[in-house]
């Protein structure tokens, strides 16, 4: 372990947080952005309680609506604009994972004149590495991406068809503001997607990591039990707001840092995904549950050990004599429990065939890469990997 | 669960970090405060290592060596007025929890024209909270307290015999320079208090926070676990780098307020620890090892099934017909492996008899209280609770 570790966001987490809105944002700002996603704030209260907290404290704003789910260049580009022309010194993002994506990089791309683009990553490199940003307040409306306390974002060139990512030290939120009671009203099938794509976060450090990281195991297997105790119930009881505080505070967890503090880990699932959901614009944890099982099954044959590990310490499986037998029973109860929850574990199930699966492949690989032609991984991945693993999850 | 959580400190963890000090301090200051304690730095080369980084990086330095295992507050005096004289900009702490705690006061007390003891806690009250401090640099050369990557300090004030504390945001180090190879020579008993400590800091937090924290017990668990399996081995091989390397993350993590967030914990153990200390002057941990199981013993009592939950998770005990057999049992092999790494689990072992124990109770009460007369904790604690507890650990 040889690592560094920086989060500066100040967490506000509870029920009944979203009141403190209009004080937080004010330590750093008079004229907000705020910055929401196709309107389901508007229809459940939400935006009119932030609103009201931002009128007690005094706080000016302007709207961006309509960030996309998979947040397209071309709004953060419009979002940059709207800072620019109404003067706003801060960024509010009330809604989901793409809301908060979008506005860290609104964040910084009020700030620069070039293409907002040039910030993400193309293969190895950015274009234009951002060094400020405006502060940004996060709200999630929903418990899934972690993107509330951290500090990257993922975007998509609408253009191109190429989905890619920032991470950036000046986009740590200034605050966030994590109030599990906004999420009660999340439909089921979001709830469980929400709960995939937390749990994704955590395998993708679990498998993809450096050995020899206890702790960082166990944080991670913390994260993966809880959320497989108190997901079903969230999903079972929208209104259970001692379940959904226990999701909220796993998807936090899940990608603010602290499970994968020095673990040196790569997200191959997560770069496979982000090429499909660019392609198909489905829901990007809908496109995870698809394909992690596939991608363990695949992973677990040149690390037999470590998927044993998950086996026994998630499903209590026994050791018996071959780690491998049990590597992949604990996969497979690992679908099943997907599958309870109402997610898609196959390409199919998403509308998705195999035409173009070289074409994902050869994509993934464009966008991100250790410059030998792989994506990054426990095992790296090739191109026909990548494709052996798309057949398997069809 | 409803709460804050900040912590901007920059880390930089892993062996060899030591010879980035230089470059970290100039991202800050200039001229810095070298705190140290004894003198061990100096016989085992990390204070040349530590000097030779900032010639390196053109940073000059006056010193402030002597504080005690226990500092003092004439200490924190002492080095304030160096740094006011002096005009350092930064303080740059080298050494064990009570160098880098001093360190942290010396920083607000620099900056403040009272009496630094103001700013520790008495009863429920602060004479003075501090808003600012200068920069502070912790290079932890132990892995026990936690201090490097945390907010608060423990000061004893030598004249009245109290021992308390400050905890304030402006206290975080700048940064924490977490270099494990900084500890393969310290002795086997400070090794073992060490184990004692983090782990102590951690069974604080779970059997005194709150109900509904399931992700925060296993993150709990996970620390204990990874001090029970590699502190032996630390123990056993001093120079057992990846042991010791374990240790140290497993010490930070336990305190860094990650395991204990939105548990809204009490540390009886603690407090106790601190009176006894401030009256006998016995290494921290040490004392914390002759009461904690005792106080386990007491309040397992009132809370059974968490205690039991401690015992089948750490100690993998069958769950049997009766929780707090269960409970005592694990109670008694959490003090068999204290004692198998040479813990003191008896105030007799450390010298100290019954004489004062109605001294210790009234005066911990008084250092710290929840309005009503008691010690705060599951349970709250009574002058005859502690009493007891200490009869119990003679």
């Amino acid at each position: 372990m040889n690592f560094k570790f920086y989060n500066p966001t100040r967490l506000l987490f509870g029920a009944g947080n979203l009141s403190r809105l209009g004080e937080v944002i004010s330590e750093k700002g008079k004229r907000a952005l705020l910055v929401t996603g196709g309107g389901s704030v508007k229809h459940n209260g939400t935006f009119a309680k932030a609103v009201a907290s931002l009128d007690k404290a005094g706080v000016a704003f302007v709207e961006c609506s309509g960030i996309e789910p998979n947040p397209r260049i071309s709004s953060v580009i419009r979002g940059a604009q709207i800072v620019r022309e109404e003067k706003c010194d801060i960024i509010v993002a009330l809604g989901g994972g793409s809301t908060m994506d979008a506005s860290k990089l609104i964040a910084a791309a009020a700030l620069y004149d070039g293409n907002p683009w040039d910030m993400i990553l193309h293969g190895q490199e950015h274009v234009h590495i951002p060094t400020e940003a405006l502060p940004v307040v996060t709200v999630p409306t929903l418990a899934a991406t972690g993107s509330e306390m951290n500090c990257g974002a993922v975007i998509t060139n609408e253009e191109t068809s190429v989905k890619s990512f920032i991470k950036n030290d000046c986009l740590y939120p200034f605050a966030a503001i994590v109030d599990p009671e906004l999420t009660v009203s999340v439909p089921k099938d979001q709830t469980a997607y929400g709960i995939c794509d937390l749990i994704t976060h955590v395998t993708e450090g679990y498998f993809n990591g450096i050995d020899g990281t206890p702790i960082q195991d166990r944080f991670a297997e913390s994260v993966i039990l809880t959320a497989m105790e108190w997901g079903p119930k969230a999903i079972a009881n929208g209104n259970d707001l001692e379940a959904r505080t226990q999701v909220q505070w796993a998807a936090l967890v899940a990608l603010n840092g602290w499970v994968q503090a020095g673990t040196n880990y790569a997200a191959p699932v997560h770069f496979i995904g982000h090429t499909i959901s660019a392609y198909h614009d489905v829901t990007h944890a809908a496109g995870l549950a698809a394909i992690n099982p596939s991608w363990m099954r695949f992973a677990a044959k040149t690390r037999p050990a470590r998927f044993k590990q998950f086996a026994r310490r998630i499903f209590e499986l026994p050791a018996g004599k071959d780690d491998l037998v049990c590597a992949m029973k604990g996969i497979d109860l690992f679908e099943e429990f997907l599958v309870s929850i109402g997610c898609p574990t196959s390409l199919s199930q998403l509308g998705i065939d195999d035409k173009l699966f070289a074409t994902y492949a050869k994509e993934t690989i464009r966008v991100i890469n250790d410059g030998n032609g792989r994506l990054p991984g426990r095992p790296a991945m090739s191109e026909q990997d990548i494709v052996d693993v798309l057949k398997a999850a069809l």
